[in-house]
């Protein structure tokens, strides 16, 4: 069998591995990332990761577009109701429920962090994750104008800086942020980056 | 000679070593972080380190503080003339030389990054940031009201989270915020934070 054909063949093996590197990843690190661990995280046999990927980088960018895959995936899900007033209350209730999203894929979020710090040594990883985080903060601007929420673009770059190291203080020192005040952390984070009603 | 004695005898064998450190980590990760690496890094003969650190907490911990310290160190050179006014424009121009201080320090904050992930694996490292980042920012409230500067603790609390994001991206993704622009980024967080004048 081609390898090309091995790869189209088992996409749900595919998403095992890049799922498991999020994991190496956030456990020991990118330099604890391997194409070994992968395999014995994925509970297969080794040499299989080495079929899937081409070299450490398409690993690397690919465990961050999962990432930004999953947590899209669950902010897609959402729906306002027609009624709702677009107001700071609806925003505040927007971003408790993304940064709960994100804090809750702990492992997803320290993957990306492993991998922000990797693109400062590997420049595939840079460009792959320029594009990701432009795309998205520009999706992001896009979604608040077509839900006419307040605030401009200004306010979702601001929000997406404050709310980001918002989650790396509750993931890496909980006991600076501790999870049942989150929430009020995010709704002051919002009020305050809103111009005043 | 004693173990002790050797420690207080060379203090400044013992700062370039854990500057090495704070290299070690920007460069390869907490996971190179070794002895052998920092003797390598700090020229110096094989097992010199060992003689410094009683072991690899030891030395992540001290290298947190000593980025600390530089960063600070620039911090209390800071005077501020009496008669300017405690305006937005004054935040605006501390913050700006405060994100600059950072950014300059390339490796120290990379190094703190590193140690922010290493906090997740282990407790004493976890242990010593959270100290050191609530003394911080307990200490940037005195300041801030010391001085008369506009806005609260909330605001305080709010920049170092939207400040530290932005030299997140400035470092790992230049592509993101060009350094031409970093300074306009950094005025534009804190006249959003700001309450209306």
């Amino acid at each position: 069998m081609e390898w090309s054909q091995v790869v189209r063949s088992n996409p749900a093996r595919r998403t095992a591995l890049v799922d498991a590197a999020i994991e190496v990843l956030a456990a020991q690190g990118a330099r604890g990332l391997t194409f070994r661990a992968v395999d014995e995280g994925a509970g297969v046999p080794a040499g299989t990761a080495s079929n899937y990927f081409r070299n450490r980088d398409e690993l690397l960018t690919q465990a961050g577009e999962r990432v930004y895959a999953r947590l899209l995936e669950g902010a897609s899900q959402l729906t306002l109701p027609d009624d709702a007033p677009r107001d700071r209350d609806l925003l505040v209730q927007l971003m408790v429920g993304t940064v709960r999203r994100i804090v809750d894929y702990r492992t997803g979020f320290l993957a990306l962090l492993e991998l922000r710090l990797e693109a400062t040594r590997r420049e595939g990883v840079r460009d792959v994750l320029t594009d990701r985080v432009r795309a998205d903060l520009a999706s992001n601007v896009v979604t608040h104008e077509q839900w006419s929420m307040p605030g401009d673009a200004v306010t979702v770059r601001l929000l997406y800086q404050a709310l980001n190291w918002l989650v790396v203080d509750a993931l890496t020192l909980p006991g600076l942020v501790d999870d049942a005040d989150l929430d009020a952390y995010v709704a002051e984070t919002v009020e305050r980056l809103l111009p005043a009603p």
